[in-house]
């Protein structure tokens, strides 16, 4: 069995192929290379500088280049096309299917994407990249690829598979035949296992299965992600408003929407700002965190004006600054938990939630009980190590109070937030979490404030 | 077009069928579930009783019934299907794939899982769930399914055909075929559109892909996620340790394995302790968020017991106490950073990833680079506003250790984590957040005792 992962990525290959590309030995460049998964060279290749790159890809098929490409991150590969004149592009996104023609097409400026489509001789594929261009990114249409194979349901078996083998060559994956009427509106799918067993003579329309999903060009890309992932579907067809048949999304991009999605939000909560990789460079890695530690620390500074007011309370009680960090803690913890349910619940919408109302009142209930349980512990400790009432009494209050802000932030902020089209995630993030801290000092005083002063 | 998705979950139409199950109103309850999608059936009886749920079931067809199942959430189901009898749920199994199968079964009791499995009457299968019980649940043995086409290379193409017809009623969704040896040994596969177009006489051993990826039964679930992601596969065979075929794995098993790990992720990270949702009951949700609460309330309370050592700092320059917010942010921010950058590239292993001691030397050039740009940014400030250059001294030179000791904990805390085998991911949640306060605190009063004894 020559799989394809026994290509060992080692320390040694690459020595050895760094050695070849400086002695240009092209001839073990290209036997190394020789049958090794695109994914894998694309993986291998990222180790090496842009020039270096481009003098592999040169001793390359184009066929191989082209799946090396859709393989590159995006980030990467925006900056390693500059090196190919359009003419060079225009081969590789001949040889791509129109969905990745058309994300490559999206790392360009316009101006060099309308020169690349003027060098593609296949005059469908260029008006397929043109439409596509059209979408969106983030909806069915800018994911769906041009290339599937339709039958229109007066056509037999033996029509079917002629239509397959004259598209076979420009269609790497095919799950299902579509089915149109005359109008060209899909109206079922048939399933190449079906199409093996069935009689060749069988006519299209007594077979196929008119119980399919489809998806409309603008549904958003996570509801397309969510439809296929609830229906365990590898591919689903794209139809138009008018039920027109314009395009298939296969599962390996809706992968990539969810794995992209889960990493976006990630960012967002650690507030680590663009793609970094530990293996960028110290200064990448510096300028992408700093925004958010900036922002941090802004809001400690002006923490420390606000405190500032407060300064009399501190001498005459400095215990009060000995929970400072009790109360922030408990406030950004309550706030993010409580915007984390809030994003998963927007994530996947249920026609069966409650009201607003309800929502708000459940989130007020579970802050409730949740204040009381930590304030009762924390009046406790308070009574127990220091001995001090109104100390106790003062943190407990507080806490109790910043709970329950904190969780109608956390709930509110979210909503918002996905009511403006941003996304929600971004309330776990740096903003939030500084304003929380802002909030809670603010009721700590306020409060401390009051009872000192009864 | 008589599509699945036209099954529209209303209010309306669940008041509509609450009424039919009060009424036993069969008739309406078959009608109105006929045909539709089983995902959309399982997401609507989400909303009813166990016992309501039950009464559906009993009027359903056990194909139904298993589908279903197969499609309701695991802490649900393992709840649901106590109502159903050891011969009742073997029923519900024969219908199912092994590894839907299997995955009911580890829902159950050990004992009860072997009462199901002497009351399946099909001895093939019975055998084939035991063997996949056997494996891990989080290994590639644990998520294959024992159903699939396999040819041998010897085979000519109608024979081929004849062994999918054969199997066709077992198996849902056949992407290849999968090529065996005498020796039952992997070699290779035929995609289904290469078998549409081959001529009936060819033998498989002409036709067959011998560049394949396979992965083994111990391949950990995340491994094979990034595999089938990384090649854009639908399906990967899995082997033996020596290269018998003995599974397949199918990718929207996978899509769940990425969902939920993200998902798992996420609850590590917001310390949401089980799988809550909104629509929980507010005593549920509660208990699910209270203990990152009191682990964060238990660190502030220990901060609060630390800071009073250094009660006479505060009564001299109570603004001292102004600047811990920002101190315990910082050192916040800057950990979640560092974790979840290593948490990152222990999801994604590179192989040309520099080695341990380069990467703490980057982690702590990253450090210096951000802690010097925010501590003279504080200094500064603290100049400005207070004119105090004590209190900008201690408060920048704390801010520089704290953000130093904050990258060295995030950094290597998910790396001991993942040593033991524990999800690194952890680093980003409660004990190290509130770990990192202390922390922080700590070093910022010892600087500051330092300075002003100067």
């Amino acid at each position: 069995m020559e799989a394809v992962n026994t290509f060992e990525l080692s320390v040694e290959f690459k020595e050895r192929f760094q050695l070849a590309l400086e002695e240009d030995d092209n001839a073990f460049i290209m036997d190394s290379l020789d049958g090794v998964n695109s994914a894998d060279i694309s993986a291998f290749l990222d180790e090496f500088s842009s020039e270096e790159c481009k003098y592999v890809f040169d001793l390359l098929s184009v066929e191989t280049g082209a799946e090396i490409l859709e393989e590159l991150e995006e980030d990467v590969r925006g900056e390693f096309i500059k090196q190919f004149t359009a003419q060079e592009i225009a081969a590789f996104v001949e040889q791509m299917d129109s969905d990745d023609g058309t994300d490559l097409l999206y790392d360009m400026p316009v101006s060099d994407r309308n020169e690349v489509i003027r060098q593609i001789h296949d005059e469908e594929k260029a008006s397929n990249l043109m439409e596509l261009l059209e979408y969106d990114e983030d909806v069915a249409g800018g994911l769906m690829a041009k290339e599937l194979i339709k039958a229109n349901h007066n056509w037999n078996i033996l029509q079917c598979i002629e239509e397959i083998r004259k598209q076979a060559e420009n269609i790497e994956k095919i799950y299902s035949v579509y089915v149109v009427n005359d109008k060209e509106e899909l109206i079922g799918k048939v399933g190449l296992k079906k199409l093996i067993l069935a009689n060749d003579r069988s006519k299209v329309a007594d077979i196929y299965d008119d119980e399919l999903v489809s998806v409309e060009t603008s549904t958003d890309e996570e509801e397309v992600a969510n439809i296929m992932q609830k229906y365990d579907l590898e591919a689903v067809p794209v139809v138009n408003a008018r039920g027109k048949l314009v395009g298939r999304i296969t599962i390996d991009d809706v992968i990539d929407v969810i794995t992209e999605n889960a990493e976006e939000e990630r960012q967002l909560m650690t507030g680590v700002s663009s793609d970094v990789e530990e293996d960028d460079s110290v200064w990448r890695i510096s300028k992408a965190r700093l925004p958010w530690l900036i922002i941090g620390m802004a809001g400690g500074l002006v923490g420390a004006q606000f405190m500032g007011f407060f300064r009399e309370e501190i001498i005459i009680v400095p215990a009060l600054a000995f929970f400072i960090p009790l109360i922030t803690a408990s406030g950004g913890n309550v706030g993010i938990q409580s915007s984390s349910i809030v994003v998963q619940s927007l994530a996947n919408p249920n026609v069966f939630a409650d009201s607003m109302l309800k929502r708000l009142l459940k989130v007020f209930f579970v802050a409730v009980v949740n204040g009381i349980i930590l304030a009762l512990m924390v009046f406790g400790s308070v009574i127990l190590f220091m001995s001090d009432q109104s100390l106790a009494a003062t943190v407990s209050i507080a806490l109790f109070s910043v709970v329950l802000l904190a969780s109608f932030m956390g709930t509110v902020t979210p909503l918002v937030l996905n009511r403006f089209g941003v996304n929600p995630a971004l309330a776990s993030g740096p903003f939030i979490t500084t304003t929380n801290d802002l909030l809670g000092l603010a009721v700590y005083f306020s409060v401390a404030h009051l009872l000192y002063n009864l």
